[in-house]
């Protein structure tokens, strides 16, 4: 526990789940912690001063949209993405590597159709080097390595960074899963050292990523492979890529015992889940941190997180059309106190732009709530009371 | 001067310009006021605690819109705008006859194209009792009468509203400008006893119109009688309506002198008036609130205002990618204490739903504190000062 930047403060008895606290040139982060997304450098509608009330104490930026707009150069000249949007508590980034296989492939948006249908199968190519991808906004053509990833993240200084890793579109064979982890692999070393050898002013952490798909002995030999380099924390990768809930508790069965073995103490990131009942599961098995852009794109969609309930209910539905009740259930947040149901019903309805922001808001509250309320039960030992209680209905 | 409603505060020696304050339930308003529009019972992009802070005394609200969506009823049933929005300070509406004559006629969104086309000449059907149209949200149709209007207008419950007037289209012939304009005097004796009719607990205040197109006659016979009537304030309509910024000056020059001469003390509004230049026009020649929508559509397209200018910037335009300015020159509002040019232009670029909301704060900032410095230059003396020192750029 000698770690500076990361401290075990308590642990529960009957699972894995632990309280902790993440060190950071941008503050604290106590763990287990939310991680919300902000791809674009901004948490959709919200402002950095809304996210302290909040009490959003990290997010996620992605490097594969900020690389291509406003491009990295722009950022730093700013001295990095904290001070670009003016939000001085701790950031993290991803390696570029989940959108560049997603989003790099096949969805250009300015390109004639039939050119893209054509383009379609070669518009991501993997070498043993790196990645050719085309940018989804213009059809330009990029190539990330692990080298790529690690300067343009450099650039960008968010606290926590991650390493270039592939991740296998899901389902795949069990072959082609173990020649992408084995390419994430080589990639982890070269990412740690090209992490080490751009130096800069700013503090960063590097996580190495996990990967192998569903399948069992692939999980663990990268659990053990990425574990055992020098990365100060770890991430758990394609997990969220079309798998389901038990699939991903499967692969964390397989992944977080190996982990815990280590004597190096991590935190442990879990890459793009966030759904109610996915944040006990995980954190059960000892994930402490997540990021998923669920509570602020089911907001957007007027889909509402309430307490107590795994899922959100829909305010565009006509029911709520003169419903005079607060929007969420005992919900003590700004919008909670000031609008009822009726009124956010109606924002949605006249498609206005306050209807994203409000609801948004809320999401993000509650999702803070309930991590406040996981790190207090941890501590009291009552962590699986916490579950029942809350997934109850 | 012993009016409750409004009372004048100080005049300006060498223009009509005067300031001074309106009483209503929800407090006070010091004119010369800016009247941010919020259609749909929201300033877009805001909330009521983002209006507060900019200072935001007052806003409008269309009568049209609520009417259609979520309804007056439903709006009734929480007593009222102020409580269906939480916002508690004064609110206008206006009659409905503005968008009744604009948007009602041929915008259908939901009809198949040529049937709208077939049915566009019959959308508007003006009678002696009042005027049928059509929804631009589905095509359903309806009809408003004074009286209509009026009860719209007390379930609203706004603490100002307005007379159901008929605002020609422009340019228009002396004689169909002469018609609708007996027909406005007729609707405004009869909006006037509808007012006095409808009984309720909401303290609200009637302002009638002065309509009369580019005719210098009927404009000057519309002041007279309007300013005839028992109504506690009165509106300069239809100037916005394709006409030119001169011609606003001119249908001013006419109209104002008459309303002067009354020898009740009323607040003049003027309808959808607002550019930087307009206003040192209006206020001028005695305008005491001019409510328009150009600060926040201009915002929302990222068009920035700038102290001493009359003319907004463009955000959007590449050489703002990389400036690290401020957004406004010496702008003390909250966004430019915390966000560049850059990053806003990267907003816009990206379609981030927080670019629209951080440049309407920043336009509607501008605006409160133009009027703010108006309001002090009357009493000092130096209105025509501050007009030469805004408007040199």
């Amino acid at each position: 526990m000698n770690n500076d930047f990361f401290q075990i403060l308590a642990n529960d008895k009957k699972t894995q789940a632990r309280a902790g606290v993440i060190n950071t040139a941008h503050g604290k982060i106590l763990t287990p912690a939310f991680v919300p997304v902000g791809s674009q450098a901004t948490v959709k509608s919200l402002t950095p001063e809304d996210l302290k009330k909040i009490g959003v104490q990290v997010f996620f930026a992605n490097t594969y949209h900020l690389y291509l707009r406003p491009g990295e150069e722009i950022v730093d000249s700013f001295g990095g993405l904290h001070n670009f949007m003016s939000w001085d508590r701790p950031l993290m980034t991803d390696s570029g590597g989940f959108q560049v296989f997603s989003l790099g492939s096949g969805k250009i948006k300015k390109s004639k159709s039939h050119l893209a249908q054509k383009e379609k199968e070669s518009l991501v190519k993997i070498d043993y080097n790196g990645v050719t991808f085309q940018s989804h906004l213009d059809g330009s053509k990029h190539y990330f390595t692990p080298e790529k990833s690690i300067e343009i993240q450099k650039k960008l200084g968010a606290d926590m960074i991650i390493a270039f890793d592939e991740c296998a579109s899901f389902p795949t064979t069990h072959e082609y899963a173990q020649t992408a982890m084995a390419r994430t692999h080589r990639w982890a070393i070269r990412s740690l050292e090209a992490f080490n050898q751009i130096k800069n002013q700013k503090k960063q952490f590097l996580y190495g990523v996990i990967q192998g798909s569903l399948f069992d002995d692939l999980r663990q030999e990268s659990a053990q492979f990425i574990s055992s380099l020098a990365f100060d924390g770890l991430a758990v990768g394609g997990v969220a890529v079309g798998e389901s809930k038990k699939e991903m508790a499967k692969v964390l069965d397989w992944v977080m015992p190996i982990l815990a073995k280590n004597k190096k103490i991590r935190p442990v990131h879990l890459l793009g889940v966030g759904e109610i009942d996915d944040v006990f599961e995980a954190v059960a098995r000892g994930v402490d941190t997540m990021d998923c852009v669920m509570p602020t794109r089911l907001g957007r969609m007027g889909h509402i997180l309430v307490k107590g309930r795994n899922n959100p209910y829909d305010i565009n539905k006509a029911i709520f059309a003169k419903d005079k009740s607060p929007i969420g259930d005992r919900c003590q947040c700004s919008v909670c106190c000031q609008f009822s149901k009726a009124y956010l019903h109606h924002l949605f309805r006249a498609n206005e732009l306050l209807a994203y922001r409000l609801a948004t808001y809320h999401n993000l509250f509650l999702m803070e709530e309930l991590f406040a309320k996981i790190r207090e039960a941890i501590k009291k030992g009552e962590f699986l009371e916490l579950k029942k209680q809350w997934l109850k209905k």
